[in-house]
């Protein structure tokens, strides 16, 4: 008799493993169970059907030969037999029995399996505020609120949108929902940054700048209390601990938790994340039965505690080694890194590891550098800015962390992958200055700003680059009293000149190479703040101002080019 | 006293050495000689220089931020003095000396050093060709040659160009004299490929059909035997072993071998390769010696035998190296992956580590898979498709490296920098199955290309992919007889008609997910090969067939786009 493996869950990782274990050995009889009419749909993809980059929800649920992966599509061409609107009620281990429940019936039977594959993934965290459950309150789980977002969109009821929560999706539908559709939007987020815990305040505070060019309203450590509704139920006004906000769309981006109750029913282990455990084999504490995807915890691979880190892709990957797996294989998916890509209208943002805060928390006594510099050779036409931030450990010297905000985010990609190959194998500082990635002008200096970040990392390290971060600059800057800093911009005249017309005597320009001619303008006592456009000549100019015993000097650490992105540039007025 | 650090050779390495030895220690006293006049200039950027790219050949001397790197530059900015038009001809060891000579005036004297660094780079190849000397005969080895061929193109002296040699430069040049400037291009190679030794035939071979595409005359396997001139002794013609080609310009690009003529009459040591010798500190077998960029040899980090690999973007991570070691550091350079990237017209070609067939000259028993793929989430829009082949060894499963050609460089560059990173600790074709890069549908599918190479590179070992390459697929077609082999076509009807009505009954079409009703249109006694768009929807249908026993099956690698990318769509005729 064939061997059954029944798999519940049919979004991402289900379909792989189902996939997969087919592949793997034909003679295997695979059940694919879900309680949604819709499966096997690229639920990342969900925001871009919003934006109207994808026009038809179909493209979502399709392969890319453009065959819709419904029901039929499995059986014919997978040999998957697929019971969507079935919900999965309880797990009997000791016979080896999944109870089912047809949603459209009511009817429940039992399903016997060899192997059972939990793919029950994550639910969205619903806050705790009165009126969500208003008409045009919604979350963004799946095509079907999807689809009715876009309608509405689509047909004008929309002019104001409330979207709670700023994560990747709520930026990505704070993206959608005012580019094409014109809607005037708000971002709410309680943290006092967006994507907190996934990059640190500096890089994150790029994208927020972003965010307000593009005339999305964000609003950070401001909470939503309250949702208001007119006589019909439908949604009127979001109510804040700070204002009141007219709304006629909430989308609740607040989060997603692992959806583990089938699990814990059952008696499986559960991690101290909140997450389903399992060993390197993706297997639970029942062999028989392997999870894998947002339902499961994994060890981080930097610092080695576990992790619940949801990820399409992550669950993608997992689902190979499942489905190879129950089908009689013996593959291992060792833990995770923490990789992480937005793209937010023209700017992208990334990570492969860990961010500087995360290294502190996990307690590294980490040291970050941040460069910024073009993705091309600085000769070559069309190049655009890449700001990276490398965080390593100081004893160890080993590379914790890279992450970055570039406006070509494939060039960005590049950079973050380049240190994501490598952090499986605990690269040091030194490993990641002399990595040999491919050259020639059209993709990368000559000196790739993925060394050049590195060397400055060693700089600072060394104590010869001190550098002062944009957010202490612009505090260091507002709270100037004469006679204790002075602002020392080493670039051209051209470039400086605006800076010293507006905030002499406090700022002066020595043009770096005429350094040394110049030392005798530099006050003895007061501190220096060596700035030029990337943080590149001002490092020199600390250099040759050390030599000269001048060492009371921070250097502006990705210079005037970080201090425009993270939208505190002293010529413009913050709003 | 301070530190005397002398370097021979002021492009590439010997600036970097010069800057990062001042900025290690402001104390030393470093010296930068060159015999030529232009130094420090991006030799990497000539081509685009002469394509136009780059208007202004200052812009290749120049910084970052517009200065131009010349002697007061550096004396002023860094701290360096340099000697340009200054021959060293003789190194005097035992005294620590270097014998210069001032080209301009013919004076001679003798320079000191305490650490003395080699940064003589390389020279062309002149092939040995009669006519060489002609006037319109040129190697592009500095500003001044460019400036010479971009003179004579813009002042319309060219219209029939012949470069001999399809490395990088040849490839480059022939973009750039035959796309701006509209000259009439013959590009000559020995050769039975494009890059050869850089490069995999396939993959050569999708490069070729793009300068086709653009109408380069590509003449492989041809040998120029002698070039003539007028009686003003400018160039009218190439003569190869087939034919005479018209040229007002020939461009030599055979190559370039490392300049070590100085290094060997003071008897350092000589590698295998012909470059010099150094250990890991960069040192040569004169410890006060160091010596780096295209003039040495390195141990190579996956073959472990030492190559000479001459990139000016190795010459800048040494020259950081050298710089820290002679200001009294101890840094390593442990060695090579080979890397390499060009961008021909609007395709990008690139490699990480080893090509197959390194791999196997190497001594490795090498397996490779190709996959082609959209570099985004298959539903999100301006995807491009990329090629990526994955070489690894059959026995230990070590990943030997990562080639690639892309309508996207950049995102071509995504994929080989993560190889890059992982290289130098021996990946095994597993880590990279799992390589968690980041994810988000702007940027890679959440089962990324990278990921999906090492899966198939996986099946193919397991016997479960058993894949044809384009070349060996045109072979099987053009001598196909009737009765022997069967095309079996399992893409929609509308994609395989146009190969069904010509080449019937030898081409068929059974769509994928029809094909276990189809078994019965099967001959038992044919082999089969299994076509779709990709080669994913064939390999599926090899698995289907093996488990019905069909199992004398080839797929094709790459589907219909791997074979129309190499010129080899059989319903089009080649040139």
């Amino acid at each position: 008799m064939s061997r059954k493996i029944v798999i519940i869950g049919a979004v991402a990782l289900g379909p792989k493993v189902a996939c997969r274990a087919y592949r793997a050995d034909p003679t295997v009889q695979v059940t694919l169970i879900d309680q949604n009419r819709d499966i096997s749909y690229g639920g990342c993809g969900i925001p871009f059907f919003v934006s109207g980059d994808i026009s038809d929800i179909k493209a979502l649920m399709s392969t890319s030969f453009h065959l819709v992966r419904d029901e039929s599509f499995f059986k014919e061409a997978k040999g998957v037999l697929v019971h969507s609107q079935t919900r999965a009620t309880a797990i009997n281990r000791r016979d080896r029995k999944v109870r089912l429940q047809d949603l459209l019936t009511g009817r429940e039977e039992d399903c016997p399996y060899d192997t059972l594959v939990l793919a029950t993934g994550a639910v969205p965290v619903k806050p705790n505020i009165p009126g969500i459950a208003l008409e045009g309150v919604t979350t963004l789980s799946n095509p079907a609120e999807a689809q009715l977002i876009k309608n509405a969109l689509s047909q004008g009821q929309v002019t104001h949108c409330v979207i709670i929560g700023a994560g990747p999706i709520g930026l990505e539908m704070a993206q959608a929902v005012s580019e094409l559709w014109g809607v005037e939007t708000t971002l709410l987020e309680i943290q006092d940054q967006i994507l907190p815990g996934i990059l640190d305040p500096d890089l994150a505070r790029m994208l927020s700048t972003e965010l307000k060019r593009h005339e999305v309203n964000l609003l950070l450590e401001e909470r939503a209390v309250r949702i208001l509704g007119d006589d019909q139920g439908k949604v009127i006004k979001v109510i804040t601990d700070q204002r009141e906000i007219p709304a006629d769309l909430v989308i609740l981006a607040a989060g997603v938790r692992p959806n583990t109750s089938l699990a814990e029913e059952a008696g499986l282990t559960i991690g101290s994340t909140g997450a389903i455990s399992v060993n390197e084999f993706l297997q639970t504490s029942d062999p028989d039965i392997y999870a894998g995807g947002d339902c499961i915890e994994l060890p981080h691979l930097i610092t080695r505690q576990p992790v619940w880190y949801p990820s399409g892709s992550l669950a993608n990957r997992q689902g190979r080694v499942i489905g190879t797996n129950a089908a009689g294989g013996r593959e291992t998916f060792p833990g995770v890194t923490g990789s992480f890509a937005v793209k937010l209208f023209d700017l992208s943002a990334g990570r492969s590891g860990l961010t500087q805060a995360a290294a502190l928390q996990a307690g590294f006594d980490a040291q970050e550098a941040l460069v910024i510099q073009a993705d091309r050779a600085h000769f070559y036409p069309g190049q655009e800015l890449i700001a990276l931030k490398l965080v390593a450990d100081r004893k160890t010297r080993r590379v914790l962390g890279l992450s970055g905000v570039a406006k070509n985010g494939d060039a960005l990609l590049a950079r973050l992958n380049a240190i994501a190959g490598a952090l499986p194998y605990q690269p040091t500082i030194e490993d990641v200055a002399n990595l040999e990635i491919p050259y020639s002008p059209p993709f990368s200096g000559a000196m790739d700003i993925l060394n050049a970040v590195a060397n400055t990392l060693k700089n600072t390290l060394e104590g010869k680059n001190r550098p002062l971060a944009v957010d202490q600059f612009r505090e260091l800057f507002e709270g100037r009293k004469e006679n204790e800093i002075l602002f020392v911009d080493v670039r051209g005249p051209r470039n400086a000149l605006p800076y010293v017309q507006r905030f002499s005597p406090d700022w002066i320009n020595i043009p770096g190479e005429t350094l040394t001619q110049g030392l005798g303008d530099l006050p003895k006592n007061k501190r220096l703040v060596l700035v030029c456009n990337s943080g590149v000549r001002s490092y020199e100019a600390q250099i040759v101002l050390d030599q000269e015993g001048i060492t009371n000097t921070l250097n502006l650490a990705g210079g005037i080019a970080a201090v425009k992105w993270a939208g505190l540039n002293p010529l413009e007025e913050e709003d």
